[in-house]
């Protein structure tokens, strides 16, 4: 194990794990001012990705991306006081310009719906005007008093809000479960992280919703991760902040709206759900680089006619669309360069030797399972297509393994303690609906609710809490 | 002219006639927040086309995308004192976390350098960590306290910000040429606005830089826009926020960084430079629409028969990698779509009606120029390449005569302060190189030192101020 390798065990101390895996591949770092990350290069880079592919979804689907100030009068995040109650205790604020106290104090956006929808206003007159689709890419603040976690909770994130208007409320459902399949197809078929999907209960959707849909995965550590949100505003927010259009009938009417968001957090869901012993492991749909060559000098051998050949392959798998790297620094061993490559995730590795040299092949090496195989040097590009797609499929079913594991069907409220002590995961019970069981439950045990399920599934007990009818099975969890 | 055309000429009033074809034209709004922009639609479109290519560029030498925390401690920024003093005045600050005052105040990032420098003396240990080239796209904040001006002074842009740390001095120096260049490339080449280049003086440089280098651009109405600039920091910050490396010599140095923007300003200078009085006039190499292509039905004929053409040739335009939209809209007719796409500056109109139709051509229309021609159907991808083409060059050559004939040489102070009144533009004059005298000329006429050429000019006459021995020519104008 090189001086870069992680020394923790993921099974041993996950928490530990993780901050050496982000730290130790560059993925991110703790910054100068408290509770706040640096997002570095390698991570930057899977953001990218995430960035583009949504890019093409959403532009796709006539949404069009636009920039919005990051301050927002206290004033305007007081006229909705649902959302204000909601998002006032983690607020930043400006209160000083230069050397000036402001007479205002400004907020430093949590969440934009307040100051979009004061815009709205003015942009929306008529029913040709609707519907109005569009997100920001943009830095967020919520000004956390827990210690950081790296990704998962630091004072300002990256992410993306999608905001829209509407002239029907079934328009606005129907951009709502839009959203959230986007959402879905990222995370589960990029990402390759399997989810639950449905909709929060009333205490735990956004502030200022009808209701919020959501994405959660499971942690290895028995903790869900919310992996992306899509709310239905209603009429909450036009009423509030007046968006009324005239309709083809010439009546004033309020639009109907939704939002949407996906952060950076998602980031360090890959890390812990796909990371082992040696490191980061990338699914190669969103890896930056998807192969790493390494040659292998001898010194007896002929070290250019190996560096040679490593570039002809590089160039064989660039022509066909890989996104590959050659590592012909000299300056490090390749033994050193195994480590560092896996410790940075990197799906699919070939080394090239002297005796490989010879007989015409290389040997690739499956970063998730470790398999080397030799390939003969004609057949690289199509032995990458396939390996690449094996270890995206194989990371995703792995995941998918844990997450069935880790879904635990409880009947009865000690069950549901002891199992949410001794495992975490996924708690499947019954429940009554009463927002006073939920608290209960989160106030003994640290769950909560973390969906819905949208088929509802019938309860086969009572209430896991209070033993009375239950009206539907959901999923509680401990959660990041 | 429909409702939504352009009512000023610009000619008649430049400045209201600017705000007001980036409010028609959907470019950009005011928002709710005093001092602050909403970058729309078609303006973050063009921000989105400069970050595609300004990424490939610096990628493909090396350079990677990170994103650090805006929050500085003030405590950073004070470390550097010439920095300090030349940002505090316009820093905005965060005061309060929740309902807490923070303990020491934090400044919403003017520019990053402390807080990347603080990083970068954590992780550079060793000459095998360097280059260290990254860069980031985030907001700035800077607190105006002069009216806002949509694009070109509000208190929150856009920008990308390049952070590079190098072994020696000769590199740091190779690496603000090479950061200059690319802005040169893009400015030039894809914006179509000619600039000057050169280095600032002692009093224009960036607060803590050893020199500081700059494109010019000159706008119609006779002021200077700077439009990029690139910063040699030596070891100033280095030596402050000790960043050392161990060299292969084994002795500790101190590195030598640059450090480079460009912000959503030059979205500004587009509008102004290329725009009419129909509207904008987008570059074609910047559009993010370049081809828009309007049925022309008419009831007596075949309106089904037009779109169905109308389709096959926006197909045929897409699959030659245009970027093309068919406005199919009923709801509006084909004289207002023409208004409408002449304000947003779509490059090239594609008309098609009965007659057409019949003829098996089109009516193709420049932007620029407004002159019409028929295109046999079968010709219209090659047609559009050209006229693109000829467009992009066509912009760039009136801009470029525009910038000559706003560049007068003078001779006397006397002459200078006439020009400076009468014209503006830059004035080419000689100077004896004392910040005394550069420092007059601003409080006397508004004018500054907007380059030194790199291509040192020799002097002509005195110094245009003081009469005493000038060592070279530089540009003065008044700036935005």
């Amino acid at each position: 194990m090189s001086d870069t390798g992680v020394t923790v065990k993921k099974n041993d101390d996950f928490s530990e794990w993780y901050v050496e895996v982000v730290l130790k591949a560059g993925l991110a770092d703790y910054a100068p001012v408290k509770g706040c990350m640096i997002i570095r290069e390698d991570a930057y880079a899977i953001w990218e990705k995430i960035q583009e592919i949504f890019n093409k979804k959403i532009k796709a689907t006539g949404h069009r991306n636009v920039y919005f100030p990051m301050f927002i009068p206290e004033g305007f995040l007081k006229r909705e006081a649902e959302h204000f109650a909601g998002f006032t205790p983690e607020v930043a604020w400006i209160t000083m310009g230069g050397e000036t106290p402001l007479e205002e104090k400004l907020a430093v956006r949590p969440t934009s719906e307040t100051v979009i929808c004061a815009t709205f206003s003015k942009w929306i007159r008529s029913w040709r005007d609707l519907p109005l689709k569009i997100n920001q890419w943009c830095n967020i603040v919520r000004w956390e008093t827990k210690a950081t976690r790296l990704f998962l909770r630091t004072r300002e994130f990256l992410w993306q809000e999608g905001h829209t208007a509407h002239a029907r409320s079934e328009e606005a459902e129907a951009e709502v479960t839009y959203a959230l399949n986007e959402y879905k197809d990222i995370v589960e078929n990029y990402l390759a992280i399997p989810v639950l999907s449905g909709v929060k209960t009333e205490s735990e959707k956004f502030a200022g919703a009808l209701y919020t849909t959501a994405l959660e995965a499971m942690m290895p550590d028995g903790k869900a991760l919310q992996m992306g949100t899509s709310h239905n505003l209603g009429q909450n927010f036009a009423k509030v902040f007046d968006i009324k259009y005239v309709g083809e009938d010439k009546m004033d009417h309020h639009v109907w709206q939704t939002s949407w968001g996906l952060s950076t957090r998602v980031i360090g869901a890959l890390i812990m759900v796909h990371g082992d012993d040696k490191g980061m492991v990338i699914p190669p749909k969103v890896a930056p680089i998807q192969v790493v060559i390494v040659p292998i000098p001898f010194k007896d051998a002929e070290p250019a006619m190996i560096v040679a050949k490593a570039k002809e392959i590089a160039g064989k798998l660039s022509a066909n669309g890989f996104s590959v790297v050659l590592d012909e620094r000299e300056e490090y061993t390749p033994g050193w360069k195994f480590n560092q490559w896996e410790l940075k995730g990197v799906p699919v590795r070939i080394e090239i030797g002297p005796r490989d040299l010879k007989k015409g092949q290389v040997v690739m090496v499956r970063r998730d399972s470790g398999l080397k195989q030799p390939v003969k040097e004609d057949d690289v590009p199509e032995a990458a297509e396939r390996l690449l797609r094996e270890i995206q499929d194989n990371l995703f079913a792995k995941a998918k393994a844990l997450l069935q594991e880790q879904t635990s069907t409880v009947q009865s409220y000690d069950e549901f303690k002891k199992v949410i002590c001794d495992k975490g995961g996924f708690l499947r019970a019954a429940w009554c609906g009463s927002a006073d069981c939920e608290a209960k439950i989160k106030d003994e045990t640290g769950a909560t609710v973390r969906v819905r399920p949208f088929q509802k599934e019938e309860a086969t007990t009572g209430c896991v809490y209070c033993g009375r009818k239950a009206t539907e099975m959901v999923y509680f969890a401990r959660a990041y």
